[in-house]
């Protein structure tokens, strides 16, 4: 990182929908953009110092959670998510110039993106076979090669934008037009990203025990802070069935005290919550914060405690303290 | 308070239980103490310092909570429990000397105490008329007056045995042989009684909303941090009907980071939540708390959760943050 | 009960607020009234079939509870409320005939009356002695006796309107002017009375074991089939200090499905939970019932439960089951 | 179906970790066996009445939820779980006889079993490229083809076994020795397999609404019942990210009165609750069943809901109701 550009890494190759959200920070179409071949590499690169950040998927709307990131994220050295962005999903089919879609009798594809077009496959090239590939970049890409073994890809519209030799037979062909998948920028650990009003939390914790309720208590500590939560899945820890952690986003900022107290609230009950970051809501949606779990509610809760505490006496204040009876 | 020694009130006249009670605090055989006609008149003296502390009853075994005391000490300048004292209940029945139980037929005492006599009565005197009393020891007294228009008292032993004018008929006619009254000594705010791993925290607490869930909301102040309640009691404000505040005990002190932590979850609720003290069990049996919730559990989870904020880079130390996957 | 009228048991004596409560009933006033010494002898009437119900009071908006009634119908032979009356409460003044305000030196009275006359007693005549009465009528009375020992009583405008021998000196002297009380209209066991859209059901739940979270066990069978709560009072069961057993009145009628599944839920938690009646709410008020918890919707889900446990194939049906996938 | 014998549905080809597992059903080893090609493909061979029953993965201890089975059970036309299956998963290194370790370069499996294998690819053969295979057998077969174009494949001990043109090089090569896959046998609605004392429920239950705590009244369903949960993954309906449904196994049969009560409040809560099955446990581990959630507490609560709505007067019986006041 010599320079004075910063390095991103992103899940590549070049035209994955992952380079697409990369390319919606702000300072990242003059960055060194440096592909990784897969999620853990990619992060690999920010913890190892060779990238300032890297672009991962988190979340797709059809496919939900993306596995690989989910658990990346969540062990070995600490990272943060600095920020998210949303990319519409679209597909288009390419094949090199001059074949037809009647033509086509081998499909290569990711398999999330395979799992998206679907129907439209089976409306329009029902006998076609699937040929699994890494990535939709990589499958369409492979057309450009000389022995390919499959004659069609999937993928994004970036990619055929890019690359000339490939000829679009069929664009928006995923069964669901809405379709979005959000990404993560993750960085080392430092400063939080600023508080911004709308803003997201996320963190993994691991299931201290298997008794009813263990669940229960965790999703308590941010309900009895009036903490919304806009996403929670579970992954096991691998280590035997039923030994989980849940990853969780929650509306809100590590400043803001409702959700610190949950955060601390988390960590008494199970001390191996990890903290991956607060960071702005890409849909700008502010949160909305009871009274009872405002700051300022916080604040004065704290100040009576401590006044409480250091027994200051306040006998001979008038007013002081509640007379719940008229 | 010129002298040296302090000063007691209690809800008087002498003799009551209330006085064997505050006979049990240490220094009070040697203090000047001074009876009060009702439970406002003795709290009084202590927030117009013309006492040190008051000594009143604060909940029976068998009659329940003592309304005149939860009610003084919600409102009005605040107050702090600093001690409580449980005695044994045991009545006597007394007459002037001369008197046989077969002569007796009209009885005062307390209405407390007439409530907790009647099997007793109701076996030996069946016919016995009730005549009010303010007090059991005004009761016993009353007899001593030349015009009394009644023949017999129910009332302390500790009365009966201070005034040789009375003649005991019947001792142990409690009609529960386990009766025991809570007293607590109230004296104006300062420095807390020291923690002593058993001890009580009292709050009063109103009722923030009519709507299904408030009291939940506030006992789970209490249960999500592992803290036990020993009562909790429904008073009205007297408001309208309907409308409550809440006076609990809970184990442990205040200086214990999960019950300072619950009283500021208290007041982030119910801004009008007053603190009445923290003090030593009279039973000494001693708090257990679970681990998550123990001083060093609050502590970790602050620690933590400050370091986030600080922002602190812990990206190179090893071992830091979870590794939930295996 | 030989005749065709109805007998009310109440209680006494006349000119009681309890009386006025029962001449709110329908058909009170062509009944035969029989006045009660005190709450148990009331409800013993209704027990041994001496009267048909009971009026006693249970709750005061200033003085809260009232512990005799809690007590009584909590235990013994299983009684229910019918009907609730409400009925401000104001208080009079009353001397014999030629007495002056400025002459008055002793006032009789019930306890919880002289505690809510207590300011305006302060202001008005501040150096009265009190003079503790078994009922506010039962002072008032006293009066016409020869040798009464005080000058005054606070009573109900009842009574004196019925008694010419009494003379008032001060209308309106209670310190609250909204003071309302609660009176509860008692019978043996029989068909409930009908549901109206606005009832309350009054059950009594002893606290199964001292464990934190057990009184949040038994709110929640309220709070999640959104049923809401207008009293909770906490009594001890008198076997030792801290055992308590909980009166309270949630809104509905146990013949709402949502009412008797909390029912259900409260039995199997303490299976003493005693059910003591669905009745009409006296001010009419009705009941707001969230759709999931409306009978329908426990129809429904109890039709799905049992078609699930009938294993009736409803694999051809078109529609059937949920499609959470788009 | 012509035959006597049944046929079962599994995700082929042969050789899988899924005919494993349904080669542990009694009667599947003489029964028609026919690969299905995805988990929908089988399933719809179950709907269609092609098949009596298919064996799709659900679970893996290291990968997590098998999005495809939890979608598709999800969906369309209902289904029953009727048994479970654990298979530990154990890999195998496979090519063709004459190829040496050291001459591997490129390597072929499903992308969940890559995942597994990574630390021993990463210290054995580091520079190996891996191609995606649509199954482990899939890939472990393409290399019995002329023109493969890779070199192994990582694959079940059984496709080794049944294919001696595949050589094995290396054992155990997944990461995780104690791996395990669940498998369920999934059969269209019928009777529920009977009760064993060591059962599981399944149910999808999609978010009713997106409000703090709406998840945790759906795991309040079975807290609040003494039901243990031993899985819940969320996955999005598709329809917006953040809209989620929830797959759960929760421990017991819904011949239960316990789970029964469960499901109702489910459905009330989120009508389109689907029930998939209930059926015994693989690992035979009984249920313990807290006293006040026993069918014996269910039963006797019913009870007595219906004898206070039926009104039969109870006012004779001794014993009958709680005495909580000694």
């Amino acid at each position: 990182m010599g320079g004075t550009s910063r390095t991103y890494a992103f899940l590549g190759p070049e035209g994955t929908f992952t380079e697409a959200a990369l390319l919606q920070v702000p300072d990242a179409a003059q960055a060194v953009r440096v592909p990784a071949s897969n999620v853990n590499a990619g992060l690999d690169k920010v913890r190892d110092g060779s990238a300032d950040a890297a672009m991962v998927p988190i979340e797709n709307s059809v496919e939900g959670g993306v596995t690989a990131t989910l658990d990346a994220i969540a062990t070995g050295q600490e990272l943060r998510i600095i920020r998210e962005v949303l990319v519409p999903i679209s597909f288009v089919l390419v094949a090199r110039p001059g074949v037809r879609l009647e033509d086509v009798r081998r499909v290569s594809t990711h398999g999330h993106a395979w799992a998206q077009c679907r129907l439209w496959m089976d409306r329009n090239i029902p006998d076609a076979e699937y040929v699994p590939g890494s990535s939709t970049a990589a499958s369409a890409l492979g057309l450009l090669d000389g022995n390919c073994h499959y004659d069609a890809a999937i993928c994004a519209p970036l990619v055929a934008r890019e690359h000339p030799g490939l000829s679009v037979l069929a664009e928006n062909i995923g069964d669901n037009p809405g379709a979005v998948t959000r990404f993560i920028l993750v960085s080392r650990p430092g400063p939080l990203p600023e508080r911004t009003g709308a803003d997201k939390t996320t963190v993994v914790v691991p299931l201290p025990e298997d008794r009813p309720g263990a669940l229960m208590e965790i999703l308590d500590q941010f309900a009895s802070r009036g903490v919304n939560l806009s996403r929670i899945e579970s992954r096991p820890t691998g280590q035997y069935l039923g030994h989980y952690f849940f990853s969780i986003d929650a509306d809100g900022h590590a400043g803001e005290a409702r959700v610190a107290d949950a955060l601390a609230g988390l960590h008494r009950i199970s001390p191996r919550t990890r903290f991956l970051g607060s960071y702005a809501r890409a849909d700008r949606q502010a949160t909305l914060v009871p009274a009872h779990t405002s700051d300022e509610a916080f604040t004065a809760a704290r100040t009576w405690v401590r006044s409480i505490l250091a027994a200051e006496s306040t006998a001979g204040e008038s007013g002081s303290g509640a007379s719940p009876k008229a």
